[in-house]
């Protein structure tokens, strides 16, 4: 495929050396040729790493010239020592880039508690600075460098016509552990041309994000380092984006943030399904989530999916201590189309079939009607399998 | 061992069929010769089973005569037919004991959502009403009745000197997974021939239980059939327990319950590591709880600790992200007595001591000082293998 990119963006991708594995990219950089319109939503968990600091901090800001990524380390319950690295790469990539410190956003990803091989670190910088590029190559290389456990590439691009000019988006994200719905859930940067004022854009993302990337978990365990930032150059359109421009431009996002964060329990760690989860006519919004969080976090749901089991009790009952009000006696589900359980009762169903419906497929569709208002949410979630296990048993020493 | 079991109780065990190995007791008749002072604490899930909602409405009672309880199959989500089940399970003991209905208790534990096997019920009922005896042989018969996929027998026992009479209590307890600790938890029958108001019988076992069996969790799925029963009989003591003998009481009652419920952990599915949770100065003891669970449901924790991998960041963050307040810049952690972080940042610590700390027990310890306050709470947890995952992806199907 060919990407439309952006205009007014360079990116560059390379390898350091914070992972081991030669030529495996672990710096970004993404830069504005012009100053951006920055947004951010950011991990809501006390322990946050230096980074997310610094980002949370800055944005929403009108000036923004830089994201300089890496990964293999999370720069995470580092202390004085963390925050003061993170600055130093701000600094190294601000000269890289010949603009201010003050203009950029860093982000890292990785192990937590280690210190950043600052040599590394100023060393890759400058070669990415060196490296920028405003073609297809130059956008995946980035893309690669921000990966950690992830076994695919996640990407998403959109175009859409406004103020007789085309705007494009395109966006690039990480994650496929650590991944809790409590906030963005992982790294990702969407760099559009369209031009956004800094309290609309963060509007606008915080909205996007709400129903894309605060609708996933692997396993529900939230990150020191979640953060989703959007750079919005306007270097397509000159005027911010008001009225059906701005709506479409939503819609756009939207469907952006949600392709990726789709991908990222698809890619879950020794994940064999996306489990995709409908809760229907919950009496609110929180209510919906508070449910599809406690299905989707449930150990129990995630390894009966991973053997084809439909083991429905466990979905119920993970429903009822989700803390949302619900009347037992309404509930009907259905797994893969087929009525499992009716107004509170077992209802007629070949176990067998709806076994063979899970086996044989990618994606599992788990729909929970409470008839309890009128509020619907989509979740989305990994299954739980050996190789989760054996990963994460063995994934520092 | 010889037990010391309390005077005026039988107990009995019985295979009838409900599970499909031959010979694996899945009914148990637990009968009190007088009417005995009945205090039960149940699960606080949403959707709960047939035999909840009916001991639920009967305790605290003061003439309670027995305890009939299934395994293999939990009765619930069962919906009409599954509330009448259980009542025809009390019409059987109450006629096979020569007393009424009114006058028990009922637990399931099992699948959910299949209907229970009456027949084979009744059958077992009857025949354990037949085997009931007063002696060790009968009680462990009975303590076997009640496990489902448990790989040992979870009992307790304490004698305590009051009133110049003996008094004795025994406990029963069963659950290896779908363990979260927002209740009971499991089910557990404590049976003492010390006499108790009922209402301070249920006082003094909400107490415990709060300690104890709510200080556990395997994987915080929180069941639809938890249980814990206290059933006192007074057969040692004609006058209820005050003062200083009350008090001694209550200590044996939480020794009791506490011994019970370290053992569910420790018996976890696939769980090759006990972990003990200390959190210690936490600005308040429901601070302390959240973030004990939070840890002790990560994921990403328990396969570390089955890892034998001191990848202390897990910890730390999930702590984060409990909902809790403290400063990260004040916590120190230890894992196994060894210092790994010290007020927000990294300490010095050999990685290959504190992994072979982890390698070589069955005990882990992880120990989190806040300095926030003064509340303490300790919480027990099973690690995560691959057997865990293996056992729940093959459960029913």
């Amino acid at each position: 495929m060919t990407i439309a990119l952006p205009k007014g963006f360079r990116f560059a991708g390379v390898h350091c050396g914070i992972k081991q594995a030669a030529g495996v990219k672990d710096m970004s950089l993404i830069v504005s040729d012009q100053p951006a319109t920055a947004a951010g939503v950011y991990t809501q968990n006390l322990v946050f790493a230096a980074p997310v600091q610094i980002d949370r901090s800055r944005t929403p800001m009108a000036d923004a010239r830089f994201v300089v990524v890496n990964s293999g380390n999370a720069n995470a319950c580092t202390g004085p020592r963390g925050l003061a690295d993170a600055q130093t790469m701000l600094s190294v990539a601000a000269d890289a880039c010949g603009c201010s410190p003050s203009q950029g956003l860093v982000m890292s990803t990785g192990v937590i508690g280690v210190f950043l091989p600052m040599e590394k670190i100023a060393a890759g910088t400058t070669a990415a600075a060196q490296s920028l590029g405003d073609d297809e190559a130059a956008f995946l290389a980035a893309s690669d460098g921000v990966l950690t456990t992830d076994s695919s590439r996640k990407i998403a691009a959109r175009s859409l016509a406004v103020q007789d000019s085309e705007i494009r988006l395109v966006g690039m994200a990480k994650g496929a552990g650590m991944i809790g719905p409590h906030m963005a859930t992982m790294l990702c940067v969407i760099a559009t041309d369209a031009a956004l004022e800094p309290a609309d854009a963060q509007a606008m993302l915080r909205s996007a994000v709400e129903v894309s990337f605060n609708c996933i978990s692997v396993e529900g365990h939230t990150s020191t380092n979640d953060t989703v930032l959007l750079l919005a150059n306007g270097a397509a359109t000159g005027k911010p984006l008001t009225g059906s421009d701005r709506e479409a431009f939503q819609a756009a996002l939207v469907e952006t943030c949600t392709e990726m964060a789709r991908m990222i329990p698809s890619d879950g760690e020794g994940a064999t399904h996306l489990i995709t989860i409908d809760v229907c006519g919950a009496a609110s919004t929180s209510d919906a989530r508070r449910i599809a969080k406690a299905i989707a976090e449930s150990a129990l749901v995630k390894t009966a999916v991973a053997g084809a089991d439909p083991n429905w009790g466990r979905i119920v009952s993970a429903a009822g201590y989700a803390g949302a009000k619900f009347d037992p006696a309404r509930v009907d589900l259905h797994i893969n189309d087929h009525l499992i359980y009716q107004q509170g009762s077992p209802a007629e169903f070949e176990a067998k079939v709806v076994s063979r419906s899970i086996r044989g497929q990618h994606e599992t569709f788990l729909r929970l009607d409470l008839n309890a208002g009128d509020a619907n949410l989509r979740f989305w979630t990994s299954d739980l399998t050996v190789d989760y296990i054996k990963f994460n048993s063995e994934y520092t020493t």
